[in-house]
């Protein structure tokens, strides 16, 4: 290509590069390469941006058009072929790492009554978030836990760990989250199948919740030194009446209204180390303000309909709905029913950002907080 | 005294002091305690033990016994001349620092309905354990809790604090445990009455409950620096439940039965930096193991009845009963009833002993870890 | 294309994913795209690898090669057009985010006496190894240090910072390390120019030497609450002979020889959150065996000359030459002299591995530990 | 006696005690002693001081006092009658303990060449500084140290460790310092003789400080789990020299100068849990303000020669001699040359203090923070 640029990222300001092309300059820069070099005025301000701007993409994925595909899958492969039936979401801007918003990934996954997925173990880490359908179990460790529509379960980086859905149960739907497309980014992604392919539950079923699970009391026999929540499990009513309690003695979040942090009981941080997860209400009628941070953030609304705008654009949601929020995209979220709370479940990443002193906030400034739609 | 002897405390053996008295030695001792020096020789076997020997001997406070003389201080002195009616545990082997245990404080304090006691702070941490009435509250640094029977309440060192009983409540008696004996032997005692003798109540009643009080969920808003758990008040009901839950999924511990602590939930590690506090629950017909370890105890009888048997002395107990453990006294617990639980209250300065890293235990290795009664 | 296969990934191996294209299939897949959404076991192979595979090759940077085209930087383009006169690693895996290895940025510096770059801050953490010249110095946030051959100075995120030559020095060449690839990927890059693009020296030259390098000693009086090490210069002098002692009471490690971190004295830790570095001796005649871990790792060679074997390929090294080891390859060292010691400085993200419980290590086991050279 | 007091405390202030006898209450108290138990109110001003009063009493120890009456404990009695030749001080106030302030023990030692103290293990946290001579050593848990005078060395809680002087040394005298009268009165005091009554030197002589005496680099490969400082030995010659560097770039502490705690290079905390020390440079002429705050102090002259002004009394000191400044005392420091500077070493319980939240402190506000001299 004899027109090939090497000045494409120049800016014209004091402090940085500006440095147009010579034939003597480009010849320079060929023979750099021959060295695997390269000058670096004609990449700086490429990679040393003002500000971030996300790969990601705003996306909303609608329950109810993703809901017959996923149970398509059921007839279209068995579970021994897939490994685990699941439609996964592909944000647009990261379809190169499969991942659903920045390095999060997210999947449907169903499962009829009586089947099991195979039990295997990776360095990356998971949870669930359950959305349709009764008598679904996960089991970590050892641990089996029982789990109900908006429940949301952990399966940490190193846990062997199999979902399924028990005999007497219905068909179930779940979200899976994982930080895959960050651990693979990290070159540090490991997998392993159990040799059983099924692991024996050696603890009385739901023991981390009756261990674990009594607010502002701690076992004194049982130590605990993984580097994730022992609670493993977090079950939808107790964190329903806990956002209601909250609610009364709070004005809550300008951004988020009565906002949450799912925890770690024996640290008062983040459940894992690689994602935190968060419930939020939404009071009847609230219209939060707009504010962006580093870091990207999964939501499923738990309750209620309603919109949320973000960068500018308005997406609708109702129960069971999925968007995710790119990092440094403002964003503000709308309880559409003037009645009933609305909630959304997410999760994120921002615990890795706050371990690597990356986390960064900023409030709209203008039009009182609130963003003018533009699409 | 002409026949002052110095070398009492000699032992006969390897590695120990046992240097007798002579004319000489005498005379180097006297000329030495003229420049306030002394030889180690003659103190270094009782300095150096070879094992801890506890100043406080093992007390059962009986409530029948208590209770009448508690309720007639409201007779014999007014609220403003007393400070606070309490009346207070004196250990024989303690009254010098008129402590329970240790160096631990606790007293029992009567309030009629309307009354409130001064408020004020100090460089003591405190806590109330709530025996009987309706309508007692404390409030701390603005945050008002109301307390039942069997609830148990943190007024952290530095924070103001009062306590008081509703116009319709009843008489109320509560203990009172407090590390003031500490905190004097650490001479870093300091007092001060609020200026208004009284403080305005800032905040929702009850709102560390439910800001702080939901199993594993934090609020993302509300930051807290100080170092002691922010939820405050801890309360009977979900403390059983909590006990009750966990004893389906545990074997328990040898020594204690079901035991859970109290804890910061932003940390998971003891509710104020010098007292810690447990409740344990003594399953029908429990008798468990002996054990000892460093550090004091206060027990109450929160419900049940039974019998502790420490170094090897029996002491029957019944609910609300008071009983202290000195450091490194055998102890084992029995619960008298073959039907229902036990339940025990404790409060402890455990977390000084870890925290400096003065904690060791021992289990009681014959007889099948039981003492054997010797009054 | 019309023979598009989605089924590229599969396995035949018990939990992974199999599923064979077929006509009814890749229909369902097609459908799914329309709502930014796939069939996960078609990716699923892909993205939980049974280990990792790094996108980098190992590669080594001679300086011989590189120094005439860093000098002639000078004469091709102004401090004030370049920004900075930076030629930069380009490694061939990881040309599209202009990293030397895995997520670090590393280039070589020139700048002339008398010269300075503008003032700036990012989020990205940087440090710099001095490789030749007298009288380079750094500012950051207003603390001046004068730096000397292998001499390593942090300029962490969030600090003002600047690079300069005084006017009695010599033109100066110095490594550059960065975060800036793993930052860009987290979506968490700013970049400013200061205001005045130059700041003012508000303390005492090399003061922070003085504060916080003593060994085993603090000042009382500074306080530092910022997640970075105060100490931000670490002198070749001083590092060296603590190689030499602590070489006279240890074996060494059998990956790395003498080896030691680089750390914060107030915490024992990395001397930034996302980056960490070390100095490592290999002692006459020297050939350390091989281990792989995840996490990558930029090598400098302070002094001497030898080999690595990286994944099978040997590298010849003399002192100045650069070379990389990307995550999860075998790795092993040779020292080239029987009567000199070599040192290598390397810097790495092992402080985000670590943090973040993704860091993975294994020993060769074949062969006592060495590698077959296969290049 | 029919004339017992029980209102002595009694303080006409609002929110305090203040009860008088009556017949009636006279004969309530009486009855209360039966059941171990007391009236509040008639001790609640005693243990609930305004501010802390101390129980200890300021004294220093002229080493020209102490000096001859150490070395004749070498005539009168053998090490193995002695267990250790000490003279102990003993503050006027702390007799019932044997501290010389607070709850800290010290006493001088001494011991010829040849000889060696048996070795043992307690709970208690110990320290050394030395006097005089050469030649001494300590070895704890295996590692040999050698040491010099103002050479300072641990000897850590449950660690085994010995004293001796090696064959070609001289006389040597050092200071001891111990938590023995806290850990006593924690009632955690454990002893224990080394079964041969010698240890085996299992490390290379003085390899601490060759693996962790070094600034701001940690080896790799040692891991440290213990709670205090590995590196165990802190010399004069680097302490003096960092004092002298930290004195340029900074004005300096206005109670202290130039002071600098000895820490843990892994936590940049005190060396030990329960016991911190500091060393201190009092420039030519300097006389520092007055300040006072909770925990104890012995100080030991390093350097030069002096006086302090403790509670309003002057006491001069020079090289050697060792004074105390007992909790919530105004204390200030005066070098006594216009020359040269002067060093104090210093032991103390502040670690305590603030790990239980007890430190509090307080400048001196009159007299431009000088206090008048009384004494």
């Amino acid at each position: 290509m004899t027109t090939e640029r090497y000045d494409i990222y120049k800016e014209d300001v004091a402090g940085r590069a500006n440095v147009s092309d010579t034939p003597e300059l480009v010849q320079y820069y060929k023979d750099l390469e021959k060295f695997e070099a390269g000058a670096l005025w004609n990449v700086a301000n490429k990679i040393e941006p003002w500000e971030p701007k996300s790969q990601s993409v705003p996306v909303l994925w609608r329950y109810q058009d993703l809901r017959e595909y996923v149970l398509r899958s059921v007839d279209l492969v068995t579970p021994e072929q897939a490994g685990r039936r699941v439609i996964y979401l592909n944000n647009p801007g990261r379809q190169d790492v499969s991942a659903a918003v920045g390095w999060l990934y997210s999947g449907l996954q169903v499962m009829h009554p009586g089947e099991a997925a195979s039990a295997h173990s990776h360095s990356s880490s998971a949870l669930r978030f359950i959305m349709e359908g009764s008598g679904a179990y996960t089991v970590v460790d050892g641990h089996k836990m029982t789990l109900g529509a908006n429940d949301f379960v952990l399966t940490p980086n190193g846990a062997w760990h199999e979902h399924g859905v028990s005999e007497d149960g219905t068909t179930c739907i779940w979200q899976d989250g994982l930080d895959i497309p960050f651990v693979n980014a990290m070159e540090a992604g490991f997998y392993a199948v159990h040799p059983d392919l099924s692991q024996a539950v050696t603890f009385p079923v739901n023991d981390a919740s009756h261990i674990w699970g009594n607010p502002g009391l701690k076992p004194v026999l049982h130590d605990w030194q993984k580097p994730y929540s022992p609670l493993l499990k977090y079950e939808w009513e107790p964190t329903y009446e806990a956002l209601s309690r909250y609610a009364k003695v709070t004005d809550g979040s300008p951004y988020d209204g009565i906002i949450m942090d799912y925890t770690n009981p024996l640290t008062g941080g983040p459940v894992m180390a690689t994602m935190g997860a968060s419930m939020q209400m939404l009071r009847p009628g609230e219209h939060t303000k707009a504010h962006r941070h580093t870091g990207s953030i999964i939501y499923q609304v738990a309750k209620g309909h309603g919109y949320s705008i973000i960068n500018g654009k308005r997406f609708d949601w109702r129960e069971r709905d999925i968007f995710c929020v790119p990092s440094w995209m403002f964003h503000e979220h709308v309880n559409g029913s003037s009645s009933d709370d609305a909630c959304l479940f997410s999760f994120h990443d921002l615990p890795v950002m706050r371990a690597l002193n990356l986390y960064y906030e900023e409030a709209l400034a203008d039009n009182d907080g609130h963003q003018i739609i533009t699409e």
